[in-house]
């Protein structure tokens, strides 16, 4: 049998599955990224992570033909070079060629929002749909887009970067000079800006994160409520724009912050009915990722795939 | 020698040209379109420009392989319908069937401000680029993406509408609902709106018009200064959305309004220079269109070229 290994690199896991063809999972391994120990050590666990999922699979070292792997960028997909991860604390890290040699196989990068969507694109929430655009709502906001069944790439591979579209331009700054954001309005990190700019705090006990708030607002605070209204408005502002231009056929949303659901998707549907155009709307579905903590490895695994049949 | 036809169907001409597969202009038409002569009338005086551009050419009409056809949207390209076109007062004309009966040939269907794209990245400004983003602004502000040669048509060929994306979400209401978008800051009537709240009037004389405000901004008006300093402040705000989604390696500018050159690309330049990531800027052009009146003809007639392939 004929497989391939998809790793997603995250600044929290380390997810690696073995993969076949059409899609399954043969083997898996998840394990803690401990970035602290920097590029180096990190590879090392990437290594180990790989060799497990492919002890788990029970399929031989040899029937791995090659490996995708996914970061969190900005990187470079064409050279295979990390440029800068700040959870990660990498810059410029060559990880194609280094894996290469410490594995003896074909490798092949993009990043981890990307891959996401075209796992979702391959066999998830957006399978045989011909535009998928896919919104990470987590720490921060990553987009994927996927056409035809194949990445869009852009001209130099910092393509659909839907978490940096400006919403508002007289929004809070974001820390390289752009303002008013997306990811300022609905990532985790968002609601909890939103939150305090409301002047709410956690009950006593409970974390200072998006989803305390999910859970005040979930309990019928006002305040909580208002937060997370004015997330799914700026979302919908966001996505007006993105139908505006990119047209999908439809909208996958993954990551911690999409599980507060309609106290979120219910303020962004009426934005986007008040905003775009009926022919953007008509037949355009809003789906949630059903592929859980397997979305980018699996995502990686196709682009594997597709990389070899390239080549 | 083997032909086709391009046509470039626009509220005020109508430029029917007689294209050979390098690009080669034959013979040309151009003629008024007259509109309130209604779909019908404006159908016939189609068919006679195409007839006339034929003649022109010195080519017999079998040569005449096909026909493309670029109309103002919302259109259906897949169907061959104008939905909707505000300038002509079309509403759900079947154009390719009715051409194709009339003309005993071939039809295809698109977008102006795709075709317009489509002519610049096959022999004009954006040859030989990967992703082209062609922005034209006129009385209102359209957009055309060009990946790999090919239009971009997303799930259902309503893409690249650059002229929606929200620039600011509080801004002046749009007809349909939406507010503060690309097109109100930008477009000959968006400078004409920025003038009126300016308290801006052309000299006695001049007409109402944007190019009447350019002329007084070249000739050191403040106030006309500041409208195209916000114009183009907003262009550089829809323009770094742009970037992020879409990433392309040129952006190209056409249309009326972007005549006004530096007094428009200096202040959008300073935006992106300021709200956009280096790796979208790193290598990015930016051009004025080269085609000037055959832009939306030649690229109607590079679509006939490509549909002809595929079929």
């Amino acid at each position: 049998m004929k497989t391939v290994i998809g790793v997603d690199l995250g600044g929290t896991n380390i997810v690696s599955a073995v993969v076949d063809e059409k899609g399954k999972v043969l083997g898996k391994d998840k394990r803690k990224t401990l970035s602290s120990k920097g590029a180096k050590g990190v590879l090392d666990r990437i290594v180990e992570s790989i060799h497990a999922a492919s002890h788990n699979s029970g399929q031989p070292w040899a029937s791995h033909l090659a490996v995708g792997i996914g970061s969190p960028g900005p990187l470079d997909p064409f050279k295979g070079v990390v440029i800068y991860t700040p959870n990660l604390g990498w810059k410029n890290v060559p990880i194609v060629a280094i894996l290469k040699k410490k594995l003896g196989k074909k490798v092949f990068l993009e990043n981890d929002a990307n891959l996401a969507a075209l796992g979702e694109s391959w066999i998830g929430a957006g399978k045989g749909e011909k535009v998928v655009l896919c919104v990470t709502l987590g720490t921060g906001v990553g987009g994927g887009l996927i056409v035809d069944g194949k990445i869009f790439q852009g001209a130099t591979g910092v393509s659909n970067h839907i978490g940096h579209i400006v919403v508002d331009p007289k929004g809070p700054p974001a820390p390289y000079g752009n303002s008013g954001i997306l990811e300022q309005y609905v990532s985790a990190t968002g609601i909890v800006r939103l939150a305090k700019l409301a002047g709410l705090k956690p009950p006593a006990g409970a974390p200072l994160e998006a989803h305390s708030f999910q859970l005040m607002a979930e309990a019928g605070n006002r305040k909580a409520l208002k937060v997370y209204e004015e997330a799914g408005r700026m979302l919908g502002v966001g996505l007006t724009t993105s139908l505006h231009l990119l047209n999908p056929s439809v909208v996958i949303f993954s990551g911690g912050v999409a599980g507060a659901g309609d106290l979120l998707l219910k303020p962004m549907m009426k934005e986007l009915q008040k905003r775009s155009f009926k022919s953007h709307l008509k037949g355009l579905k809003f789906r949630m990722a059903k592929l859980g903590d397997n979305m980018g490895a699996v995502g990686a695994a196709r682009l594997a795939w597709q990389s070899l049949k390239k080549a």
